[in-house]
C-alpha cells in the first residue's frame, strides 16, 4: 500500500492473559504493520457486509501480509441480519475452507458484523482468534471494545452470545468519511454516554465540540474515540463478565432495547434508541431527586446537538416498555434493575425504583 | 425422597475460580443435598431426552429443593440430534419461560445431552450456570468432565462449541443399571483409554476386573469411574483449553471420529469407534518401534474383553480416514497431529508420522 499511516495512538485493555491493544489512527486499515502481529496462523477469514465490502475490502486485502490463505464472507447489511443463521454462514464458510483452530477471523464493518464475527470465533472449534476492524463510530467506541459477542433472538436482543476478546482492535478514523450522518449521530449517543456515566469533563468537552464532531473534524473524532475507548476499557478491565460496574455502560440501553424491540430491530438505529433511553433515565433520575431540571435540560441539549431523537416512538405504550424490560439480562430473579444517574458523570445500578415513578416516566415521556 | 445415599466420594477439578466438584455415589440423583448448593438462583431448566426422561426425570424432580421455578426440555435421543437446531430448542424454551442470567441448566442424560446443555448454558445471555447429571458410563467418565461443550456440523464432529465449566457434576452409579450392554462397553472404551495414556497400573486393574465391570459390580464401577475422573481431572486442570497435554485425552479419537463420520454419526457408538481407533493408534505406535507386538496384543485383549469391535467398518478406505483427519482440531496449519503411545501408560502428541507408516496402518488394519 502507498497509503502511509500518519499517527496512531494505542490503548491497552488490561485483562490478564486476554489483554489486547486498541490502535486508533487515520489510514491504518490498509497498513499491514498493524494487523500482522495479531494473526494466529496463516488462515484468515474476513467477515464483512454488502455495504462495507465495496468501500474497504479491496484496501484491506491489499494491506495483508504475503503468504496467507485468505477467504471472505460477505453478509447482507443491517441489524435484522444479526441472527444465528448469519453466524451459521460464517461457520459453513470456515468448514468449507477446512480452516483449523489456528485460523483468524477479521470483522470488517460495524457492530453487527463485529458481534456476529466475534461469536463465530468464540464457538468455531470452541474458540479461535479474531481481530476487530470497526468502520462505524458506534462500533469503534462501543461494540468493538469489551468482548461482548452474539446475536439477537426473536424474543430479545443479544440473547445468544459469548464473552470473547479480540486479539486486537484496529480503528481507522478515515472510514468515518463514508458514514451516513444518521449513523454518525447514533455513534455520538454512545460517546455522550461515556461522559454521562463517568466523566463530566468529557461531557463538557462534547458540548463544546459537538459541531466539529458532526463536521468530521479529524482531531475531534480521534479525541472522542480515544476518550470513549479509554473509559470503556477502564470499566471493562474492572469487570470483564458484567457482574458489577460494567452494567453502568448500559445507561439508556434498557429503555432503548425496548424501543428497538417495539419498532422491530433496525427501524431505529441502536444509538438513536439509546439516546432516547438516556433521556428517559435522566428524567427518572430527576424524579428520584438526583438530577436538577437544569441538568436534565443539559442532557437534552447535548443529545439534540448530536442529531438524535428526543421522543419515543408514537403510540408506544407503557406495557411495550415493560415486557422487554422484564427480560433484561441485568435483572436478578424478578427484580428490575435500571442504570440511572446519581449526578452528571456518575451512573449507578438501582433496583428500588418505586413502580409509580417508573410508571410516571413511561407514560409522561414525549412520543413522536 | 425415601432413597438414602449410601456413600459418596468427591473429586475436585481445580480450575481456579471455575473449580467444581464431582460427586460419585449410588442414589444421589434424587437427593436434594447434592444439587441445592450449586443452583445460581430460583430458575431451573432440566434438559433431558425421550429415553432418560421416563427413567429418571420424576425422581430427579422429586428430589429438587422447594420453591424453585422448574421447567424442562425433552429432546429426541441420539448422536444425530446433537445439532444447533436442538440447542435452539433449549434457548427458545429459556426465553419462552423468561429465564434470566441467574437461571441454572441441568443436563440429565448422556454425553449428547451434556454437550448440548453445556453449550446452551455457555451462550444463553452470554453464559449461565449448569450442572451435569450424567446417566451413562461414557458421559460419567468423559464428556461430563472438562468443560467441552458443543454440537456437530454436517462437515465435522464438535465443530461448534465452547469451553464452559459446570458448577458441579453429580454421578449416580445406580443409573448404569438401565444402560444397554452395548453402551456400557462403549463407556469402557474411554475407561481403558485413561489406563493407556497415563496409568499402566489402572490398565492392569481393568484387565483383572473387566468381567466384574460388565456384570455391573457396583464397587468395581465406582472405582473405575473415580480413577477415570481423577485422571481426566488431573489432565484438564493442567490444560483447561487444550493447548498441550489435554490433547492426550484424544487417544483413538482422530481415527474414531473418521469412523463415525464415515458411518454417519450414531451408527457406531462413540466409544466403539474410539475402541477401534485406540487399536489403530497402538498399531501405528508399534510400527514406529514404541510398542512391542505383545503390548499391542494386550491392548487388543482388553478392548475385546470390554465387548468392543476390533476392526474398522467394512469397505472404509484410506481416503475415508484421511479426509476428516485433515480437519481435526489438533492439526496446526496443514500438519497431521496424532496421539500415539510411547509405551503402555504414556501417550504423546506426534506430528512426524511418516506418511508411508500411516498409509500402512490405514490399509492393513482389519475391516469387518
Amino acid at each position: 500500500m502507498s497509503q502511509v499511516t500518519s499517527s496512531v495512538s494505542t490503548l491497552s485493555v488490561d485483562l490478564g492473559e486476554r489483554s489486547y491493544p486498541i490502535h486508533v489512527g487515520a489510514g491504518l486499515l490498509g497498513d499491514p504493520q498493524w494487523l500482522a502481529p495479531y494473526l494466529a496462523g496463516r488462515q484468515v477469514m474476513i467477515v464483512t457486509n454488502e455495504t462495507v465490502a465495496p468501500l474497504y475490502l479491496a484496501a484491506f486485502r491489499a494491506g495483508l501480509p504475503e503468504g496467507l490463505e485468505v477467504r471472505e464472507v460477505i453478509l447482507p447489511d443491517g441489524e435484522h441480519t444479526k441472527t444465528l443463521a448469519s453466524v451459521e454462514r460464517i461457520w459453513d464458510a470456515l468448514l468449507e475452507a477446512g480452516f483449523n483452530r489456528r485460523c483468524t477471523l477479521v470483522a470488517l464493518g460495524g457492530g453487527v458484523i463485529g458481534d456476529m464475527t466475534g461469536y463465530a470465533a468464540a464457538c468455531y472449534q470452541r474458540g479461535v482468534a479474531f481481530i476487530q476492524v470497526p468502520t462505524t463510530l458506534l462500533s469503534q467506541v462501543d461494540s468493538s471494545v469489551g468482548g461482548k459477542t452474539g446475536v439477537n433472538h426473536p424474543r430479545g436482543k443479544n440473547m445468544i452470545g459469548a464473552f470473547w476478546q479480540p486479539r486486537a482492535v484496529l480503528i481507522d478514523t478515515a472510514t468515518l468519511g463514508s458514514l451516513p450522518a444518521r449513523e454518525l449521530s447514533a455513534g455520538l449517543a454512545e460517546v455522550i454516554k461515556y461522559g454521562l456515566i463517568r466523566d463530566v469533563d468529557f461531557l463538557a468537552w462534547l458540548e463544546a465540540r459537538m459541531a466539529d464532531l458532526r463536521d468530521l473534524d479529524e482531531a475531534a473524532l480521534r479525541e472522542a474515540i480515544l476518550r470513549s475507548c479509554a473509559i470503556k476499557a477502564e470499566v471493562v478491565a474492572a469487570d470483564e463478565t458484567e457482574q458489577g460496574v460494567r452494567a453502568l455502560l448500559n445507561l439508556g440501553h434498557t429503555f432503548g432495547h425496548a424501543i428497538e424491540a417495539y419498532q422491530g430491530y433496525g427501524a431505529w438505529l441502536h444509538g438513536e434508541a439509546v439516546g432516547a433511553g438516556m433521556l428517559m433515565a435522566a428524567e427518572l433520575s430527576a424524579r428520584l431527586g438526583w438530577l436538577t431540571r437544569d441538568e436534565v435540560a443539559r442532557v437534552t441539549t447535548v443529545i439534540e446537538a448530536a442529531g438524535l431523537p428526543l421522543a419515543a416512538p408514537a403510540a408506544m405504550d407503557e406495557e411495550a416498555f415493560l415486557v422487554p424490560m422484564r427480560l433484561d439480562k441485568k435483572n436478578i430473579d424478578a427484580r428490575l434493575r435500571l442504570i440511572l444517574l446519581r449526578r452528571l458523570g456518575e451512573a449507578c445500578v438501582y433496583d428500588e425504583t418505586p413502580p409509580e415513578q417508573l410508571h410516571g416516566v413511561l407514560t409522561d415521556f414525549p412520543r413522536q
